[in-house]
């Protein structure tokens, strides 16, 4: 409602993003604006502010600008089906590729067995799986690097380098107490972060790697190695762009895998997809009439959210639907049934791009 | 002077051993006394209770007995040349070989990383130079695996699959708190112990470590892991012998590199090693008169030591020094004349084997 007092209408704006803004004075990530102003083609994600922040991120529009070689590193953890928040992560691979890096693809079989327990042998048929979506969601393999972490010795081989290079004190301040395995995922990480550095993939590049902003402590971790190692490896310090956290369907802070009715995954029932929309949190009011009077709050709504993370390209629809719910126009039961109809229909469209990319996922696994 | 007190002698024994009786009851290791007398041929360091404790030897003596498979794994930290007390490391092993073992000879190059930060380009060179004394002391490689730890996945992936079973806590109990590097070599270190029982290499059976009584922590570590992670393996708990620590020549309770005059190395100058045995700590009294009146102490003596660990092998002979000790009838300068021959004339004798065995450990190690 802050908007609005003052008079302002922000459609891109979210009341969460007052939280973040404490990321910049303590943390030192940097405020993005005007650098994306350099790039060209901006997709939603960059003109909504959605990606807000970064570190170090001059590299890479510098690479772009210069036509250097750079790399986008991101991957999934293979612990189940893909989370709709999985689109926002592969749309940044795609933009990175697009302005000319190349991708590499982390399989994260080491991470889901330490921080998840699943054993490598269960994990390879998920990865199959995740592996079909990010290529329908358009990861050229053409312009990408894609691995398993427990195949890939070179990642290994960094993490058993690095371990000299973090305290204890280090590593559970960003952790705490558990156990060794949640440790070495973190060093495999850092692995997989400067793997595009290595001799062995013509490095050392800029590499930038686009992650939601609670990842940052692995990206501060993982900074901190390259330039303990700077003298063995060269590495240039990685690159970040932060995304903001999409809060859950049922309201909550973030969507979150313990909670099955605060998202779905781009494989779902579509009957079950329809039921959360259905069933989720809005920025209505308690009334209709209170709704047409007062107007909705679509900064508190997570079916908004959703429109303007992923499902509404044309920010001229954005508006208009953000004008209409902020006028009490819309109600929330006719605007779930639009979501129903627009997230399905991605559904269905993803399922069919997933169709055609079965073959060439198995022979990027090996799988054949 | 215990002993002699009690009108006893025993020429095996060391006042030391007094210290190793809290291990019996706090720790649970065995006493291998009456286990030992099944085993034929019993070589000295057997026989004079240098080995004296042991987990779970009872399997290997019945794989002795019964002709099974079993194996003896060790290896050596390539941080610098290999110091006197490898020998009886080696002849344990050697041993073990001689009963059937398969040895698993590990060379601890990413050990000597994250312990000592000795790059795996360096410590090669080096682990070259301990190979060749590990064959010059007797391992038979046709009869052992002999590998570096950064070549071998095997044990790395191991050491990622152990790290989810050990806590923070039981790995702070046993290092204290230092850089994830020393605990990924606890990790690592429980892969070496464990390889032989993959199925790639046979496994599962039974295997015994042969190590000197401190080394016990990571011996527990490995025997839990081996019970967590027998579901998916089948790991039948390692074994431990468990031999005492030679004294340092300066007297001090242990042989260090930190400290140059309390041991010396088997590829070190003869004259330095002689400097290092006539400047060696005794057992012997303040003045010569008063040695030939009370005799000497070779329980606290040094130079005995070496002789009883190492260099005499013949038991009469060996009894006969102390003997000779305890009356008076010899004195610490003329005794050390003869360690100085006996020394000598066994690192001349290795010098001979390392040269006829250079070439075969530049073909293990691939650097032909």
């Amino acid at each position: 409602m802050k908007n609005r007092d003052i008079g302002v209408i922000d459609p891109w704006g979210s009341t969460s993003i007052e939280s973040y803004e404490k990321l910049f004075e303590e943390f030192g990530i940097q405020r993005i604006d005007r650098l994306v102003d350099l790039i060209p083609e901006r997709p939603s994600f960059i003109r909504r502010g959605i990606i807000f922040g970064h570190r170090d991120f001059e590299r890479i529009v510098e690479a772009v600008v210069k036509k250097q070689s750079f790399a986008v590193m991101s991957g999934i953890k293979p612990t189940g089906p893909l989370h709709v928040g999985t689109i926002l992560t592969l749309r940044e691979i795609v933009f990175f590729q697009k302005l000319g890096a190349t991708a590499f693809y982390c399989i994260a079989d080491i991470e889901a067995y330490e921080d998840n327990g699943i054993p490598f042998e269960e994990s390879e048929r998920i990865a199959l799986d995740n592996l079909i979506d990010a290529l329908a969601l358009g990861l050229d393999p053409s312009r990408a690097y894609i691995y398993r972490q427990s195949k890939e010795n070179l990642v290994k081989d960094l993490a058993f380098i690095f371990a000299r290079g973090v305290t204890l004190a280090t590593i559970e301040a960003i952790y705490g107490v558990r156990h060794m395995g949640l440790y070495m995922s973190a060093l495999i990480q850092a692995g997989d972060i400067l793997l595009p550095q290595l001799k062995e993939f013509g490095g050392p590049k800029p590499t930038v790697v686009p992650v939601g902003v609670d990842q940052d402590p692995h990206i501060r971790l993982c900074r901190d190695l390259a330039h303990k190692f700077r003298e063995k490896f060269g590495f240039i310090p990685p690159s970040a762009t932060y995304h903001k956290i999409i809060r859950g369907l049922d309201g909550s802070p973030k969507m979150s895998k313990r909670n099955p009715m605060s998202y779905f995954t781009l494989t779902e029932d579509i009957e079950s997809i329809e039921y959360k929309l259905r069933n989720a949190f809005t920025g209505g009011r308690a009334t209709a009439k209170e709704q047409r009077r007062l107007g909705g709050e679509p900064e508190k709504c997570p079916i908004y959210e959703l429109y303007k993370f992923f499902f509404i390209e044309d920010d001229d629809k954005l508006l208009d639907i953000y004008l209409k719910c902020k006028n009490g126009e819309i109600l929330c039961g006719e605007d779930k049934e639009f979501a129903v109809e627009v997230v399905t229909s991605f559904i269905k469209e993803h399922q069919r791009k997933r169709s055609m990319n079965v073959d060439k996922a198995r022979e990027i696994l090996g799988l054949l």
